[in-house]
């Protein structure tokens, strides 16, 4: 076919030389992901992180061609020709199961978004296994099996998925550059200079180990400075609560749902099909709450509300030993009128920013190894400081999430309010501690 | 205040200062814009083109300020001060009244953004008017006025609309980031440095003429290249086709409408609130089309298929010579059985890159005005070759769409699209000229 | 051989893939060429300007890379691989041949860069002839052909010198990166996706019809705004003054030049071989300036102290038809002491930034061809309205230089400095039109 | 005075809104430092980096202008914004005292470039000093006393000297730029929002910690990958052993050198005025280098050919244990015919990327402290684990440098050079270890 291009800000071009690649990126459910934002809540604090799902697929894709690429160019030997159609679409396809606000939906809706892809990938209905079933009828399950980690290549799954494979690649600059935060930027054309297949899996030559380990702080940095951003999570606390109480409310309200959120009645009933699934996106979610906002039941409404016009929730940190003291401060918050059950949230975000490979552990990961000249291979930590004292750590905090009402020192409340607010000290729960009320 | 800062990829921050400024971000209809993408279809041609127009109007407000803190460091005999915030305030509102797809709207539905701007600014429902209220009881007609071109200070009128106001500014710069065309790009630091107020207006100092020169070329090439890429218009002329659809359908299925896309009922009944206007966004409009996609209408259902999964229509351009042979066309669709009132559309694209104020024109344009070493004033064009050669000159093209199914040459109609594509050469109809049918 | 590469902030990475580049690189007479800087007496205006001529020839090297490689891949037919080899070469050497202030020495000392780049390629005493003997005994001659315009393949010699060529590609991109001017940025991606190889020269798809435009302006924007720069055009004049005094003082000095100059003397003598030419760079005429600034002749020291601790002389513009009034300014610089013919000079810069191929002009221009869809060629003016104005017409001034002492009000000489300035108008000469001394 | 700027690609303008910074710009002592590279031998590796020490004074002026201006308005009870000159002033000469070389010029001739710049402030002789009485007859001694840090005000000293200064701020930003690496990027605008004066120094909002973080990490990376690259290092320990080797010939060819090298004369004699070190500059040296390449000594003539052309030697690294046997590569050396004293070197290259301050060391480092929101400060390490894992340790490597030579495998020394590189692997030195001879 003749080449097609996608102008692209921080690829500059996405390359389209297969067919294949270009009738996926036409069928119904990945151009869906137009209308999922790759960042969810985060947008309401970055405000250019405003970017789609199907941004960021198409930047995987890209990455992934341009590995493929070089493979079949320069280590005929040691990657087979044939891999790299499955592994472009296997980047292209990675999130196609990703719905509105997957992270709150999977927990609130027990839904999984990469059993969704596989579906998408694999079931007979969808434009996209149509698609892939034209290179072969076996081609749907082999993309599947690499998104599911059971692709026998194991080169393949670790560009698709490992400690430093495509999809984060992409995100780390593709979030950098929307939100206009740096942090996540480092030097992709390098990387894509010393990567190379090896027998079991892929590694990195040596004289680019800078790159990547600038790619494991990138990673950190952003983790730290944009993903786990109380604002973006007071947020998403929000979607919890109030998707929560909706799903309460629907128990008894069955009606008001049915007419004012259609498309939320299949999860409510806890029976989801495909269809119901991908009919859900950003834009009939945020249309839901719209109409929620001014809806009968007071917390729903109010919840609503504050969502849709950015009211976040402020928050402390706390940590394991303090933590049984927020109860102190749940009935302060219940003593100003709201319910802690739906105006309070805890929420934890931790990162371990890299680990080397561990047999005995839960999540074993596949450790970033370094080709020296003479071809033996060294674990990446092993040659950087930095990134050694990273491997196996965890980063990240707990908060605790209350209305801005309780803050403020005025008011009628303002005794409770006081009160709440002799708790905290630097934005950190200070119970048992320094307090001694 | 303390001051605030957004984080924005293109003026690296927004910095607020005042508690107006603040307070109206965080109102719900400001909020609002962040469901509004700033350049409607353009998104599907270059999907890094996602930003919102809460983005634009924060990016707006900030070149605002910038200049307005200028001119008060600088220009305290000729700049009043207590001009400055009703600037800030007329900049950040000036996009408020935009709803989804405003241009199709606006011809389908007979609304204006521009007035819809200034309802929300004076009607004493919006919490934009209780904020601004706060500095004054006049102070919305205030800010009204500088949208409406009303206000008699000529310096803030043209800061805010002229051929080079701080919404351009602001939009040339973010669109060029985000579609990553980089054409936008011209070098914002040195205007605000030889920007500067006159009597009755704003004046460029002479050194930075090549400055406002590249702006003026900026300007053009991104009309060229982006507004008026002919994919992003074929998807406007799906919508224009779809909605015009819905609100002839509307006349014998109220009901079916009354259900599947509620908040449109008010504009097809030609009877719309503020507030019904304001309950329309991207989302919701998305949340119908997806709908209506799986309607009883024929006509309706695929045109919502085409656009909701990007089916472009095709386009070739034309001329006033050979515009009446495009009925020869129509009727071509018509055989191979589609409706052309649905399924073809002319569309027009013309652009005015720069003129010079002409006292007879219909619109009157305020050129722009270069300050010589000795005080003296010219007008842009006389300086500069470039902008000579494009004032007072029209850009862009006419076009027709219609189905990409009529440039197929096989099939059951081969014969009729046979005859079809003898009337395109190079992208071009060339009925008349070249062909003899 | 093992793929070199070599950062590069414009490019990002330089490849050299061939022993024969290589080899290249490593010669004393190309890295030689790190001791030149490329934009000579800009660097004073714009102190980013600081790169050299061995930074700007890798550039061009690796877009002639890019460009060829594309060629082999995509249009085997049509351009013959063997010819990548040679353009190349001819990239990587074309400016080899550039001296030490290359413009100013030629117009004194009567050399020409284009015909020494030739000379340092097929002398035997060279390494850069050695290296390209090592393919083959005619090579040298052949890259100098490609260099003066000789060469039968005209694919490859429009490719190294025409209206779009990799020369030009790579010193806007890079003069714009360095100095930080941002106005040479163009397209080059999408440059170098729609450029291909026709029968009889190069062309580009008319896709990229916008970038092609995008470079023509870019083109005229650096001209005018930093290769025409008055402040840098003044070192320019200064060195030429100070050059034309050594000359005239070596006839009655020669043991002063000698000593303090020593490498010079085979220029201010006439008889200048290839060594003597390869032995001068800017450290060099540096190192002598410093030495002059010290020396007997007031004159020339002065010059000399001038220049080297950059005391730029004044200008103004003038045109043909005041230009005979420029003696009135002569004799008041003499008055006050300056004798004309080192304290004056008269600077042109003009620039034709594109033309269409005109058979009966003096210096024919190869026209920039677009490759419309049926395959048909169109010259760029032709699509390009804003190409179109600028095709044919010539931009730049002429300008009057003096000593910045001239415009001083006050002191002794007041009288003559008033008179002087009465001549001056917004940096104008005005003689004749307002004046009437 | 008008505030005049020069176009800066790093901080975009640098602006100057005084007089002095102005008349201190264009003094010749100033102007000289465009004469010398920042980045000296680093420039053989990364070739963007040919920009001059005159680019970086400029810019840390600016960041130092950006800096005070902001203290002045908005913490003028604690900044006394009589300091911002001062500050200012020092910011842009701290550099000025720096030659070509320096640090290769330090060890050999027992020459201190910070001494040099105090001399050059406080001696009537230069136009520095007489620019720097104008303000006051004290002020050059002020200035003089923040570059020697005796200044009492430790604000302004910890501005110009410590951690986190505007120094390293700028040359991280400008070497990365040139360069083209990207690695010591950080967030300047976020640095230069939070950083704010205390009693006692400068520290940084909390609401900051990850872009000072960021920072320490831009910091290290830059030593790692740019300033300790082997290469430059090679490049460096040539030069060492060209003027070790010019410094001892010179006890018994003294008329050779001055003729050929004159200005080095005084260093050679060990009796340095400031006018000689002023004489000195990169053109001088490389015109002085190119003499000896064809002077009579075979070793200083080879030594400076190798220089100029760039024939780097190669290197090894070793470590303390094995140290001793290097001995054993130096006879090798030998016995292939080079001198080791002047074709071999160890060159060490170690960094302390951060460290908190340390009462007892022997040199204290001023430790970056962090405000927390109730004002109490808290040392940078205790927030950040990362800055805290590099706080206190060492990086960087020993090399032995030889010829390029040793490592053939081919010639008539091919039984010595075989032996070298037996003890070779990876690159490391591996005497004693897994060498067995």
């Amino acid at each position: 076919m003749i080449e097609k291009v996608f102008r692209d800000p921080v690829h500059n071009y996405i390359h389209v030389d297969h067919e294949l690649i270009y009738n996926l990126i036409n069928t119904r459910e990945f151009q869906r992901l137009r209308r999922i934002k790759q960042l969810g809540t985060t947008s309401y604090t970055f405000h250019g992180g405003e970017h789609s799902r199907f941004s960021h697929c198409l930047g995987v894709y890209e990455i992934a061609r341009r590995i493929t690429q070089k493979f079949e160019d320069k280590y005929p030997d040691i990657w087979n020709a044939t891999e790299s159609l499955v592994t472009m679409t296997a980047a292209l396809l990675h999130d196609v199961g990703h719905g509105a606000y997957s992270h709150t939906f999977e927990r609130l809706f027990d839904t999984d978004h990469e059993e969704m892809t596989c579906r998408i990938i694999t079931s007979p209905d969808t434009e996209i296994n149509a698609a892939l079933c034209q290179i072969s009828p076996d081609f749907p399950d082999k993309v599947a099996s690499v998104i599911n980690h059971t692709y026998p290549n194991k080169q393949v799954v670790q560009l698709i998925s490992s400690q430093i494979d495509v999809d984060r690649m992409d995100y780390l600059l593709r979030d950098s550059y929307f939100t206009g935060t740096n942090y996540g930027e480092f030097d992709l054309t390098r990387i894509l200079r010393v990567i190379r297949p090896t027998e079991n899996g892929i590694a990195f030559k040596e004289s680019g180990m800078h790159a990547v380990e600038d790619y494991v702080l990138s990673r950190y940095q952003m983790y730290m400075q944009v993903y786990f951003h109380p604002a973006s999570r007071s947020m998403e606390v929000l979607l919890q609560n109030l998707l929560h109480r909706a799903k309460i409310l629907y128990q008894v309200h069955k009606d008001y749902f049915s007419v004012s959120s259609p498309r939320l009645v299949p999860f409510f009933e806890g029976q989801i099909s495909l269809k119901d699934y991908l009919a859900l996106d950003d834009g009939v979610m945020n249309t839901y709450f719209q109409s929620w906002s001014e809806g009968p039941d007071k917390i729903l409404s109010d919840l609503a509300q504050r969502y849709v016009n950015r009211k976040v929730f402020k928050s402390i940190t706390f940590n394991k030993s303090n933590e049984e003291g927020l109860d102190t401060l749940r009935s302060i918050v219940k003593n100003v009128g709201f319910d802690p059950q739906y105006y309070t949230a805890i929420h934890h975000n931790f990162d371990l920013p890299y680990d080397i490979y561990r047999p005995n552990a839960e999540k074993k990961r596949t450790q970033i190894e370094i080709i020296r000249k003479d071809g033996s291979m060294i674990e990446l930590s092993r040659l950087s400081p930095i990134v050694h004292s990273l491997a196996g750590t965890v980063h990240g905090d707990s908060r605790f999430y209350f209305p801005k009402e309780m803050l403020s020192d005025t008011g009628i409340f303002s005794e409770h309010t006081q009160s709440f607010t002799s708790y905290i000290k630097n934005d950190q729960f200070i119970y048992g501690e320094l307090h001694d009320h």
